[in-house]
């Protein structure tokens, strides 16, 4: 795979749900942008002669052999994008996919297990609010009266935004006749960090996604006037979320760990008025669950020490909740040993893999290096060059469990 | 006035514009809302045989006696709120201005002078962002063409909204020939802290608005990927946000001053994304312009070092600055003579006698007692006791004015 012709495939998608102004993505779950993406997809697929499926959660499906037989390997990622998200989260698993199949039939590689390719809806959760929906759905770690409630930040449902884009909502739910096909699921994904520039490599496979979870923070104090309220009167609810923020930085800085408060809404949010509510949304991350229940522990017990000084109120909420995910240590050493050693690294995402790793399916993830190590946002990156390595290693991976 | 009589007028004014799940007001200016307060200014203002009329800047005046020959007392305040304001912060002038005038009558005073009520359009500046606007355009302390650039959040302009309420903004700009008449302005307002609770006084007289001003911040950081991102590797501007809140905080009660942040907003606000950008906004206020100047310094100071530390950037920049009103004290001491000598204090809240102080016109406030010291949110209050007190105020400082 030469670094040219990685790109001209992958120029064909980029433009797809980039905004001009940022070069950041808009690729929303069921959005026109999401849906190009789709239809790019397909066409992609039936060019390569492989069998076109979506199943009864959206998502998308490319078969090389007939998938009915089971035990087939396979592979793929995400269109979604967060909000003004860099274009390799998720398409570049996809992109990869197609051209390490290209490889293998280059290489005139005959395999005997069947080859699939997936793009899994909602990924991101970035419209309704719940990550890896799609792969959740699947394999029923969902509840589906929960899904069909969820609604986007406009009011509009899944099940309308699903049916205006022409999929049938009528069979969300677990798909276990689909999941039964898949003896083995690779995931390749752009890096999400700067390990991979540190070790100087280009490939990188997963060991394990840390345990992580998301929690509402609600601080409650009193709405008063800015100009005319004495500091000693204040019962200001935006010095303890500020306290907060600081708090979980630190604490996380001191377990090696990742804390993070990237959302906030302020009530009134007017210039001249003390807010009377400030909701903050506390993302935390550690390398095992002892080390992030000490970490969150921490930091509520700071802050509600901080409240009752500023004279408001904390309410912590656990909105998501994701143990840890070990993924199969056998098939993770089978590819280590077909790559030549690649470097091992757990990570701090959590991805589709996880959800089917979860389940049971023997799981892995492969990593291109990313020189910035920004993601989730317009500067995320790899070379082309990268990306080549990336299909290589992956048609190797496939070649390896598909042909032997 | 009976605390009763004061009631029975007041009832009638309070549900409009009020939020019933918070008891909040949202009388935002030439809103539904508002359009129903000036319709009742009109009702009362005729019922009581005063002539009406809507200035080109869409204030309403009501008169007794002809205005056309000058030298005016004359007396009001604004009906539109912050939002989820309380229903004493503007109203309050108004209802009392009629009852004032009420005890005149009942009194059989015979004015000399002519008497006007006046409700000023948007003083909160909570729909367009400029506060005092109806009494800054009609002084000219604004320039036209900003003012006709002005929207609200959804887009809508002044002039249009003006023109969907039925008042020509075609006309929108000084108007001497109006502000000529008025020979004196006293504005009766609740007060918004708790000097007169402390003081154990229903009725106060200002001394002087503390100088103020809004400052815009906005830091610039590295948006990012919350579970993958390293802390060392991180540019997160809510963290240079979260200590510009306290450091804020800390620096007005060093000062004796006020410094407030209200109002922020997070790009791209993902609870799994590191903010790029945080705006926040500061309302800053203190006795004296020097110290309001070392204050905002400080802050300014200081978070330019922790932006530094953080590697992310803040940009601050003015949005208003207001400097000290000194009430005419000619007339502030014959008000304190005719009350019995009551509380003079400041206030750091900006009202439309401050506009009007700045042209040179002998302008003077009365304040009545808040049990909570609660303003711009719904707990603040007034008993209509005080209320009655309020009045009764007033009408003799009109009475002393307008009848010797």
């Amino acid at each position: 795979m030469t670094p040219e012709r990685f790109a001209s495939l992958w120029r064909s998608l980029e433009p797809i749900g980039r905004d001009p102004s940022t070069d950041g993505y808009l690729r929303y779950a069921w959005s026109e942008a999401d849906l190009a993406c789709r239809e790019w997809f397909v066409e992609e697929a039936l060019d390569r002669s492989l069998t076109v499926e979506t199943d009864r959660n959206g998502n998308l499906w490319a078969w090389w052999g007939d998938p009915v037989h089971g035990d087939a390997v396979v592979t793929g990622s995400h269109f979604d994008s967060v909000p003004q998200g860099g274009g390799y989260d998720g398409p570049l698993g996809i992109v990869s996919a197609l051209l390490a199949l290209d490889e293998l039939r280059d290489h005139g590689s005959a395999p005997t297990r069947p080859i699939g390719i997936v793009a899994f809806a909602e990924e991101e959760g970035s419209r309704f609010g719940l990550a890896c929906l799609g792969s959740r759905l699947l394999t029923g770690a969902v509840e589906v009266d929960r899904v069909r409630s969820l609604v986007d930040r406009d009011g509009v449902s899944l099940v309308r935004a699903m049916a205006d884009a022409g999929s049938d909502p009528g069979g969300l739910g677990p798909d276990p006749e689909r999941l039964g096909r898949v003896g083995a699921f690779v995931e390749l994904h752009v890096e999400q960090g700067r390990a991979l520039v540190d070790l100087a490599a280009a490939v990188g496979v997963a060991s394990a996604i840390w345990p992580h979870g998301r929690w509402r923070l609600d601080f409650r104090g009193e709405g008063n006037h800015a100009g005319t309220t004495r500091m000693a009167d204040r019962r200001d609810p935006m010095l303890t979320f500020a306290y907060a923020v600081l708090t979980a930085n630190e604490e996380a800085r001191l377990a090696s760990a990742h804390a993070t408060v990237g959302r906030a809404e302020v009530t009134p949010n007017a210039t001249n008025a003390i807010a009377a509510t400030v909701t903050g949304w506390l993302d935390a991350r550690a390398a095992d669950q002892s080390t992030l229940d000490k970490l969150v522990g921490a930091i509520s017990a700071r802050t509600e020490e901080r409240a009752g000084h500023d004279g408001t109120t904390i309410a912590m909420t656990a909105e998501s909740a994701s143990p840890i995910t070990q993924f199969d240590a056998g098939l993770r050493d089978r590819i280590v040993a077909t790559l030549g050693g690649p470097p091992v690294l757990a990570t701090g995402a959590g991805h589709d893999a996880g959800v089917l790793a979860a389940t049971g399916i023997p799981t892995a993830m492969l990593f291109v290096r990313n020189p910035t190590g920004v993601s989730h946002a317009p500067a995320e990156r790899a070379t082309d060059a990268d990306c080549a390595a990336g299909v290589e290693a992956l048609a190797s991976v496939l070649e390896d469990l598909t042909c032997r």
